[in-house]
């Protein structure tokens, strides 16, 4: 089959990649129908993570072609989303709502690779969730979102405690940052401040529910905070980013007792610890638990209720990968969308 | 009047200090029946912060002489306690829950000075709490310790979301971590954890609480608490000593979706980004807003439940408090109980 494979910086193929085959009896084994390129892709493309012969790829929608002898949850022509991290579903950080470290966690980045035209799902039960029904080519930008992009936003909405009442600074404009925007909205928060310093992004930021904009960074990002919350800052922060001036921002424009949560891939990133002490905040984050809140998002899409799909600006044969990449990382395009 | 003043590393003096005097309409004057020398009273004692000149003691209990014409709560012949942080009890901060992050907040330590014989205490009504009736001196160690050993030990365990069905790991035996331990214990936690590898301190955490006593430190401590854990790590973690070894001990002993309670008082940490950002745990933490937990200990002090007063092993009139100081430093004692 054909695959994407960064193989350095920049340097990002369309490949023959072996077939998968189910391995496991807890395997799937997959045809995308949709897959997309990640900010986090960045990284390795940008050079800040090694990438030598790296399967790219980790959101996907498909259908189901076969599954392993003790799979029960999906079956073959099955329409499913799957989380960018592989889960049991049974272990007790599974059960505590921590799929994402679960204890035969893998992350689908790397290894698995579902910039490709088919894919093996290890654990298929803990990990996919199959739609009602065969969706609707339109719904399909949004269900391939909930993979990574809406439920890592929706997951930092979540640790930032956003809710009814709440004022929610959103640190980070690209695709996670504005489905944090979305996320806020959904859970109830009064009053979103989205920070950027994009027209085309702002727009979609307050399409998807931002009360306010903030176009300043830094110390002046946090001064304008703090200007519309009375002085204390916000009471909760979502921090999209992963770099030391987007975490140190984010802890800065959140009150004493608020909440930050970051999910942003954290990159030389080191917290001062007395500054973290008198902040107060409360900070959780990382790899977010999607498959925590995948039911629930597909529902919230197939319902039309939600509509996260807008976040891809550009859409791609998989063979035209590489030009995707470099609108990405051009920030010519919020996010791409790949056709296997 | 006579109170302690530090004028540099291991310099401790009881000198005369002006009397204390109604400023603002919103102080008390109180006269005090008991203070005490804090573990964050060595950092300057050891030369880790600068000390010149500086009235130590922040902790306190006392009678109230005066009071300026706006107070309400308090009236003269009252037994009061206070938190170590000055709140005005009604700003948003306080009214959130993080007193001690008052718009008006003032530190105790450092300008105050409860090692002395008497203190103006400003906006009494939100700082001071007064119990039901004159204290039988046997209560009198454990209202001392709410005002804040007792007080950051059950911050330090809700931060750290301590309760029924949890594993609690604490990390430091000083009396922070050990009323840590009885915190985590009356909240409810199943297994409680201290790390310790002295005897008296091993033997006061058990009878907080403690059921199981881990000796080993860093890696070979959070080695054990796994073993203990099914691999997993505690639920929660109270960090109690500001170290980097310490906190990293805190965070490594959690499990993800874990919850870190952090209030030793941070000096030179640096928390890495990336460890932070997969180890998935919750943190929380800094000054404990005790003037929250106040009301609440009181009660439980009156009534006879806890008796944290017990983390006093060595009590000395005021003028002898350079003494206390080696006491403490030398770890001869675990906290030392002043009488002016």
């Amino acid at each position: 089959m054909r695959g994407v494979v960064m193989y350095g910086p920049g340097d990002v193929r369309v490949v023959d990649r072996a077939e998968p085959r189910i391995v496991e009896p807890t395997d799937a084994v997959i045809r995308l129908t949709a897959t997309c390129i990640c900010g986090s892709d960045l990284w390795p493309y940008r050079g800040a993570e090694p990438a030598d012969g790296l399967p790219m790829g980790h959101e996907y929608v498909g259908v189901v072609e076969e599954v392993g002898s003790d799979v029960t949850t999906v079956k073959p022509g099955d329409f499913v989303i799957g989380s960018f991290v592989i889960s049991d579903g049974t272990c007790d950080n599974c059960r505590a709502g921590y799929p994402s470290r679960c204890v035969h966690a893998e992350f689908v980045h790397g290894t698995i690779g579902t910039q490709s035209e088919r894919a093996r799902i290890p654990y298929a039960d803990g990990t996919l969730v199959a739609t009602p029904g065969m969706p609707d080519d339109a719904l399909v930008p949004s269900l391939l979102a909930a993979s990574d992009v809406l439920g890592t936003g929706w997951f930092a909405a979540v640790a930032a405690e956003a809710g009814p009442g709440k004022t929610v600074a959103v640190v980070g404009d690209g695709a996670v940052g504005l489905l944090g925007v979305l996320a806020a909205r959904e859970l109830g928060a009064e009053r979103i401040i989205a920070m950027s310093r994009h027209a085309d992004r702002q727009a979609l930021a307050r399409e998807f529910g931002a009360t306010d904009i903030v176009t300043e960074r830094d110390d002046a990002g946090v001064a304008r905070i703090k200007e519309l919350t009375d002085g204390l800052g916000a009471h909760s922060a979502i921090e999209a980013v992963g770099t030391q001036e987007s975490m140190m921002q984010a802890i800065r424009s959140t009150r004493p007792g608020g909440h930050v949560g970051f999910v942003g891939v954290s990159h030389d990133v080191q917290l001062p610890g007395d500054e973290i002490f008198f902040s107060q905040v409360h900070l959780h984050g990382g790899p977010a638990p999607v498959r925590r809140f995948l039911p629930d998002l597909v529902d919230r899409i197939w319902n039309r209720q939600i509509d996260p799909g807008k976040v891809f600006d550009l859409e791609l044969p998989l063979a035209e990968a590489a030009a995707g990449y470099t609108a990405m990382d051009e920030r010519r395009a919020i996010k791409v969308l790949l056709r296997p």
